[in-house]
């Protein structure tokens, strides 16, 4: 472990970028808006309630640790927090989530018409910082960014259109490498791959860095997407009813799931199929179905968690394993580089993840 | 009139320039993707179901009458072209729409998740094209289209909260002025002033030409969009049914249903405001609450066209007037360019709205 990781606190740095971000997005909202019905109030509620914003602290870290100006990373971060929130938005209609960051989700308080409109108007506000980087960048640089935005709008609708095309398929014969690809695609580009490339491109960094960087952060980002998904079976909010076991609700596709599903008997493995093939209360086709019980989901968390909790141990070990692999490459790429705050962020994020696999 | 306007084939030019957009967009489609989950085939459905592309064709016309090369605007037009089915795709699901150009509407075919995520997934790649400016353009002015995109995609959601906002408020008191503003930001940015200026700044026009340019394709728009609006009540396929008279089951603002509005009796305008703050069936709140009926759609269609067709002519009227100062704009501007099969389209279409208005 780096030794200036030991007293670091990693969330006192998250609450100063966040901060940062906020502020910086702010810009870029009209400070009196007329004719606009009220969008950039609705923009802001997501954004605005409380949140740990990973990502525009990951890509700050990467460029200052790397020798960027604070203003030279700012607007990146800023649009990936934009980014960040209309996804969230149109996830939370697709999945048909009820509550989002403890209030209710976007839909559920303005209607779909405008939730899916306030997406959109996240998705175009994003692109102002990104523009806004010819600033501080120049011209050819602010292009680059541009360029990994691009390629993190498309992964991110392959990896979830790749996700919804195994629900409607019914398929559950997947391996971890398939559960892998899907989350590098889904979340690892744009809450990981995307912080870290921004923030070298912003940092100038040499190509071969930058490399290695979008390397760790893909790791990282598995890693820390198996562990949402322990956290969120074993965790203290872990508990029946609509906001509790939400993924098991949803019928997300997770390590621990896939591995229950594979090594469960011929009887447990139809009756955990059954209820997975079922749509959650509320959600989309649940007017003319039959939906999800809270019995049916109980039966589910006891099927993942039971069997001396073999599934959750496995999960832990390939997250572990994912974290491991992160770490070698941290201690060559990011422990030589002159001491800073940033830096000791970054190998305590790491840290952080491997203590959490103990 | 101009006179090589006489006998030209407006459809034909549309034709082509929507073969050669179609062409461009394949060259951002992957030939063969590999664990998307089929998001690429249903990203290209609406752009080839059968459409006019009027957009792709505005900004090739104006760029190249302008002496740009093919080569310099088919990005942009094939990016104009993603953005608006992108916006078709989120709009159908926001109106809660049954058919889009003959055939089911995305969400109905693929279910509201996969149609919110193919419309992300269509402006992700919308950025490609954009980024593919530079080549042929120089980083100069491909960052200029990005600029202008920026803002389009900023009025497009401004200018639809704007609606959303008045149908949640009841807002049926609104004034001809209050309706050009929310359609200049709703589809006027989207559909005509992007278009033309994207075609300005590709042939490296002038800047006073530009805003000449842009202001023309206001004019135009809203002529337009006032003309649509007209030949959807009095067209051929205006008939009951929840394919016809689309604006009036929508509850969508025109220019005559205000008109109608404002002149109509005390009674007639109490019956039309309870109407028209029912959902039609289907849409959002059509579960928990009385719906619209055909008996009602009817009667709404009895009262715009009625007392002579007072409604309809004032419409009619308002978009001359549009037109008319469109066409002063293209004279001084357009009619001096060297003679091509660009310049005709243009002034073509300005004769073919004006025509419309006798």
């Amino acid at each position: 472990m780096n030794s200036d990781s030991l007293d670091f606190d990693i969330s006192r740095y998250l609450v100063e970028c966040r901060r940062l971000t906020l502020d910086e997005i702010k810009e870029h909202v009209p400070a009196n808006p007329r004719h606009s019905g009220g969008l950039y109030q609705l923009l802001m509620d997501y954004p605005l309630r409380p949140a740990k914003a990973l990502r525009p602290a990951l890509c700050i870290a990467t460029g200052m640790s790397m020798g960027g100006y604070l203003d030279s990373v700012l607007p990146s971060a800023a649009a990936l927090e934009l980014f960040h929130n209309a996804f969230l938005v149109h996830d939370d209609i697709e999945d048909g989530s009820v509550t989002r960051r403890h209030a209710p989700t976007l839909h559920n308080l303005h209607g779909m018409a405008a939730a899916v409109n306030v997406g959109d108007g996240m998705l175009a506000l994003a692109l102002g910082p990104l523009l806004d980087n010819v600033r501080a960048l120049g011209i050819g640089a602010a292009f680059r960014i541009l360029q990994v935005f691009a390629r993190m709008a498309r992964e991110s609708a392959e990896g979830q259109m790749l996700e919804l095309s195994w629900i409607r398929e019914g398929r559950w014969d997947l391996t971890d490498r398939d559960y892998v690809r899907m989350v590098h695609k889904k979340t690892g580009w744009y809450s990981f791959i995307t912080p870290v490339l921004v923030g070298t491109i912003a940092a100038g960094t040499l190509a071969v860095r930058r490399e290695a960087m979008a390397r760790v952060a893909l790791l990282l980002g598995i890693a820390f997407q198996i562990q949402d998904d322990l956290l969120s079976l074993e965790g203290e909010e872990a508990e029946v009813g609509k906001d509790g076991w939400g993924d098991l609700w949803e019928g997300k596709y997770t390590l621990i799931l896939l591995h229950a599903l594979r090594t469960a008997t011929q009887a447990q493995r139809q009756e955990a199929l059954r209820i997975l093939t079922l749509p959650r209360p509320g959600g989309e086709g649940a007017s003319s179905r039959p939906v999800k019980t809270a019995a049916d989901v109980s039966w589910l968390a006891d099927l993942l968690r039971g069997r001396g909790g073999e599934s959750l141990a496995h999960a832990r070990a390939v997250a572990r394993a994912h974290a491991l692999r992160a770490r070698l490459i941290v201690d060559r790429e990011i422990a030589p580089l002159p001491p800073s705050v940033h830096r000791t962020f970054l190998t305590s994020l790491v840290d952080y993840v491997l203590s959490r696999t103990h």
